[in-house]
């Protein structure tokens, strides 16, 4: 994996100085833990043989970005330039790479992967366990440009617009790939708990697949946007509302991060429902083990999507006329961006256009 | 649902008393929570339309017999009948059967589904919400003869005896059905945690299925037997035997109801696999979910099978040579029966002789 040599004249942050180097890609970068988002350039080569620079017009911005800001999980490196959900076009492609230069391409959460692990030949690549993702160790799309393996970029269908497309490099493959994959058929009941960035995509996929779709939410003032991403019905999450819903639903999936009475959602499901997590609550599930037996349920967790998921989704988004709800800010209103997801005020998705 | 009468000249248990009433069939019941077994007489009606009344040969006692006799899940009736792994000869067939008199039949745990709602209608019968199991508001199997819905009662191939093929009708079917409803496939790599009635069974089909199979057992004396039932490898639950194992299964059935580490259990799953629960342990399972997310693992439960399932189960097994391993006694000797039972000593499974 070849280094990118970052620098600047950023301005020191307490404690953090960078050598000063030739610049080249102009960025945002949080410099330390949970700090603002800054100017920040860093250089990097050319593309290796498999390799593209994008020159990236829209990046959208997922609470994820702002768990690495902040270092929630204890595993980011800063600087850290935040953003995996680039759409842009190819300015230069390495010898190994059949894109053509020009071509619109969008790149999600992963990076790479091995590409030889029985995961990465199945077209699992999502969950190879040397997956690297776009930003962390590597810098991401809060940039002008980017360099990366040209196999994790998919060229994006005419049918999308680039600003609404952005977020499913990113929310709509990981809201996709578990109902493709939990194989969710048509006629079916799916519920969709949070309707946020995930799960106003995950309503339109689910009604798009031909399902009966439910939105829960703690939010009542979401319902009428909620139906107008697709779903049927609109439950609002109180206790006497899911009571009076079990057996209902035949697959769940979860977009929320809060604590909720999770036995109550468990009995929503049908027989041979599923409970899928995207979206991962603080603390541990309680499990009864009688609530799996009875009805045969299952407990999953999905986390983004294969190769292979990607162009799925970005097909059948186009087909379906599946778009992000966004709000678009230039790159220079980062923070203001960043604090507007911060407050749930997104609705439904921050896209930041870097031109 | 016809009304069975019971009665009998058994000797009153405290604050039990039972009216003298006529005696067809002889039984043993335990006439009070914990209570031993004890002869027992109730009336039975000649099979409606849809019935056949069963001369028993042989019933397996089951550890949920146990739980009823205990009133574990307090749902017991007392004078209770336990038993269901059933196997006899049909005596008498209702007008609507096409079973005919004297075939070899099999009656497991459930005694009766609606056969009209979309579980029964889809050949999930067992996960009818109207579901009754065989002993307990019913007189069970621990008795020469029992009348039950002929649409619960599974011809025996020939190639099964019955003092072997009694428990596959519970067991048995417990085990095989999570495993072909979760598609385990051939050449994956299954670990069947609990080495017992179930776990001794759960290790045959598995190898028959042409899986890699794992024998997880807190009992390191099982290992030479364990692989006598298929298990390619045996390994004892020890924190640091599981952690070597991380990664390495597909598909893991749990048999066993005692507490053990699950996170160490789960993180030895693969990418795509299955913890299924088929025993239930007392507490509730402390799930964190990034262990499902990661490897986009599931958690399951299963509960007995279908009728289908049961047919199948019954063909594969005589296909196979899969049987449990019995010791056989008198029904006389039933409660000495019951304690090996309770103390852990059936190897695999305690199965009463009727005559």
């Amino acid at each position: 994996m070849r280094q990118s040599v970052f620098l600047a004249d950023t301005g020191a942050v307490s404690g953090f100085t960078v050598p000063a180097l030739i610049m080249e890609i102009n960025a945002q970068a949080a410099l330390a833990k949970g700090a603002s988002l800054t100017p920040f350039r860093y250089t990097s080569a050319d593309p290796a043989p498999h390799e593209v620079e994008i020159e990236i017009t829209h990046c959208g911005i997922c609470r994820s970005d702002l768990h690495l800001i902040d270092n929630d999980w204890g595993v980011s490196k800063y600087p850290l330039v935040p953003g995996h959900e680039i759409i842009g076009h190819i300015t230069k492609a390495g010898t190994d790479v059949s894109l053509k230069p020009g071509t619109r391409v969008g790149v999600g959460w992963q990076r790479s992967s091995c590409l030889e692990c029985e995961e990465c030949v199945s077209g699992r690549e999502n969950l190879c366990i040397k997956h690297e993702a776009t930003c962390n160790k590597h810098f991401g799309g809060f940039a002008e440009r980017i360099v990366v393996d040209s196999r994790f970029a998919f060229p994006v269908p005419d049918a999308l617009s680039s600003e609404n497309a952005a977020p499913l490099l990113c929310a709509g493959v990981t809201v996709y790939t578990p109902m493709r994959h939990f194989a969710v058929k048509p006629g079916q009941r799916v519920g969709v708990i949070g309707i946020g960035g995930l799960g106003h995509l995950a309503l339109q996929f689910a009604r798009a697949m031909g399902c009966e779709v439910t939105a829960f939410s703690s939010s009542p003032d979401k319902e009428a946007e909620a139906k107008s991403f697709g779903a049927h019905h609109f439950v609002q999450m109180t206790k006497q509302n899911l009571r009076s819903l079990r057996r209902s639903q035949d697959f769940i999936l979860n977009t929320a991060m809060v604590e909720m009475d999770w036995h109550a959602v468990i009995q929503t499901l049908r027989s041979d429902g599923r409970l899928c997590f995207v979206g991962v609550p603080d603390k541990p599930l309680s499990l009864p083990v009688h609530l799996i037996l009875d009805g045969r349920r299952s407990i999953s967790g999905s986390n983004i999507g294969g190769r292979n998921d990607m162009l799925e989704m970005l097909h059948f988004a186009a087909l379906n006329g599946i778009k992000a709800q966004t709000e678009v800010m230039p790159l220079a209103s980062v923070n203001e961006a960043v604090q507007k997801v911060r407050d749930n005020r997104a609705r439904y998705r921050m896209v930041l256009a870097m031109q």
